[in-house]
C-alpha cells in the first residue's frame, strides 16, 4: 500500500518533507553546464543533460535526509524529448537511492484517456494480451478533480492493482485559486470542500493500516484557514503542501494540514532547496561548486522547521 | 492570429470538424503493427513505431478533408519516451501537410509551472537569453481552469506571442462532468456557467479579424442543453467539441455550440475515424488492409453530417 510506505519512509527520515525538481537551466550551476555543452552541444540535449547532473547532485545530497521527492513535469516537457528523457532519468536515479517518486503532472481527462494517463505513471502498459511493460513507473502522480469520478477511478484501480498513490487538487497554492475552488453552492459548501469531501470518499478503498489512503489530497500552505477546513474533511487523506519557502509559507502555515499524531502530511519545497546556493541565507557559506551542501543544510533546515510545529 | 487561420482553414475545406488521433495499439491494423515489430521488436518502441505508421496513414487520408487534428497526450505518454517521439513526429508530419495541431493535453498548474506547460507546447524554450528553440511547436492546446487566472495567463501571453491557441475546458463530455461543473453557486450560476464567462472575459485581448477569439473553450457534444447556454455566453469563444460519434454525440447535438454564421465551433470525432474500418457502417465495404479509405469516408460523412445541420 502506497500510503503505508510513505509513512513508515517518513517515520524512519523524522520528515515529512519532499524535495521538489522542477530545474530550469538557469537554477543550475555554471560548472555543469559548461560541462555539459561541452560534451552535448549548447541546445536542449545539452540543457536537458545539464539538469540531469543537477538532479542526481541533489539526490546525492538529500536522499538520507528526505523520504520522497517531486519532479514536476511541466519543466521537463518545456525541454521536449529530451527533457522527459531527463525525467525518466532522474526517476530510476531517485529510484535506486530508495526516494519515493511523486509525478507533479496534475493531470486528467474523460476515463478512458484518464486510463492512458494512469497507465503511463502508475500502471503498466500492454503490448500485447500477454506483455506489458512499465512507462515512466513512478509512485504517484497530482490529478486534478475537474472531471469528477470517471477521470479518478482508472487510478484508483491502478492504485490498487501497483501499489500506488495520488494527490488530488483540493486547494491549490496560487493567487488566484479561489476563481473556481472558493465559490460557494447552493448547498453552503465551497468547492474545495466538496472535492475534498470526494476525495474522501474515493479513498475508502485505499486504506492503510495506519487509517490513511492512497488517495490524497493536494492544498497549498499559502492558504492556512482553508487547511484547517480540509484537514477537518479529510479524515483519511493525505495532504501534499506545496507552497512552503519560495512561495512564502511558513511552518505555522503547514502545520494545519498535519493532524495531532504528526502524520497525515507531507510538505514540497523546490526552489528553496534546489536554489538554497543563492539564498540570502546561504550563499556565504556555500560556493556554486558546492551548491548541493547548500541544499543538504536547506533540507534539514526545512525539516527542524516543520517537525518544530508538530 | 490563431483563431483566423483556423475559421480560414475551415471555410477552405468547407468543414468544422477535427480528427483525433489518439492511436492505442489495438486500433492499428494487424499489418502495420507486424511490419513495425519485425523492424524494431515486439516492445514499446515497435508500438510507437506502429502507432507513428498509422497515424501518417491516417493524415495522408484526410489532410484534404479536415482543416486540424487533435493528438491526445496521454495515448502517447502511455507509450512512454517512444510514444512521445510518435507524438512529435506526428505533429511535424501533420504540419507539413498544412493541418492546424490541436495539443490535447488538458495542461495546467500554478502560474510560473503553466508558463513551463505554455513553453513547451505554444512557445519557445529558453536555451540561454540569445538562444530560444521551439520544442513541441503545436498550434493549440486545451488547458484546465481549475487554477483560475494564474494558470491562464502564462498561455495567453504566448498565444499572442507566437499566434497560437488555447481551449479551456468548460463543459467535459463525460458522465461525471457534473460533480463539480454543474454545481450551482450562490449567484444561482453554475460552475460551467462561471469558467464560460472567464473563458469570454480572459480572450478578450486575442480577438481576430471575425469576431472570435483564439481563447476557446472545450464543451462535450453529450450535453447540448448545457452547449445551448454556453453559447451564449461566449461571444466570442470558439468551441471545440468532443463526444461526436464513438460517444454517442449527433450532428444535432453539436449544432447547439454554433453559431448562425456557420461558425463558431470546431466538432472533434477520434475513434469514429480511426476505427472506421472496424465500424458496422465501413467494414464490408473497406478491407483492413484500405483501412484508411474508410477513415476517409467516414470523415467526408462527418463533415457531410455536420454541415447538414448548420
Amino acid at each position: 500500500m502506497f500510503v503505508d510506505v510513505l509513512i513508515e519512509k517518513i517515520k524512519e527520515k523524522n520528515n515529512p518533507s519532499v524535495i521538489g525538481l522542477d530545474a530550469k537551466i538557469e537554477y543550475v550551476p555554471s560548472f555543469i553546464r559548461e560541462e555539459a555543452y561541452e560534451k552535448y552541444g549548447k541546445n536542449i540535449k545539452g540543457v536537458a543533460k545539464a539538469i540531469l547532473t543537477f538532479n542526481k547532485y541533489i539526490i546525492d545530497a538529500v536522499y538520507d535526509v528526505v523520504p520522497a521527492v517531486k519532479p514536476q513535469l511541466a519543466y521537463y516537457e518545456m525541454y521536449g524529448l529530451e527533457g522527459l528523457q531527463t525525467f525518466y532519468e532522474t526517476c530510476r536515479y531517485a529510484k535506486e537511492k530508495g526516494l519515493i517518486i511523486i509525478a507533479d503532472g496534475k493531470r486528467n481527462d474523460i476515463g478512458s484517456t484518464a486510463q492512458s494517463y494512469s497507465t503511463a505513471f502508475l500502471g503498466k502498459t500492454e503490448i500485447d494480451e500477454s506483455t506489458k511493460e512499465a512507462t515512466f513507473d513512478t509512485d504517484a502522480l497530482t490529478v486534478n478533480p475537474y472531471f469528477g469520478v470517471d477521470g479518478i477511478k482508472p487510478f484508483i484501480e491502478d492504485c490498487k492493482k501497483y501499489n500506488k498513490g495520488i494527490f488530488v487538487l483540493v486547494k491549490t497554492s496560487n493567487n488566484s485559486s479561489g476563481q473556481i475552488q472558493d465559490m460557494v453552492t447552493q448547498g453552503g459548501k465551497s468547492i474545495y470542500e466538496i472535492v475534498a469531501e470526494y476525495v474522501e470518499d474515493w479513498g475508502q478503498s485505499l486504506k492503510g493500516k495506519y487509517g490513511y489512503s492512497s488517495v490524497g489530497a493536494v492544498v497549498g500552505a499559502t492558504y492556512p484557514n482553508q487547511a484547517k477546513i480540509i484537514r477537518k474533511i479529510l479524515k483519511s487523506g493525505y495532504i501534499l503542501v506545496p507552497g512552503y519557502g519560495a512561495q512564502g509559507g511558513t511552518a505555522r502555515d503547514v502545520a494545519h494540514s498535519f493532524n495531532s499524531d504528526g502524520l497525515g502530511a507531507i510538505v514540497n519545497a523546490s526552489r528553496s532547496i534546489m536554489c538554497a546556493y543563492q539564498s540570502d541565507m546561504w550563499k556565504g557559506q556555500y560556493s556554486e561548486e558546492k551548491f548541493y551542501e547548500a541544499s543538504r543544510a536547506e533540507a534539514l533546515r526545512m525539516k527542524d522547521d516543520i517537525n518544530s510545529v508538530l
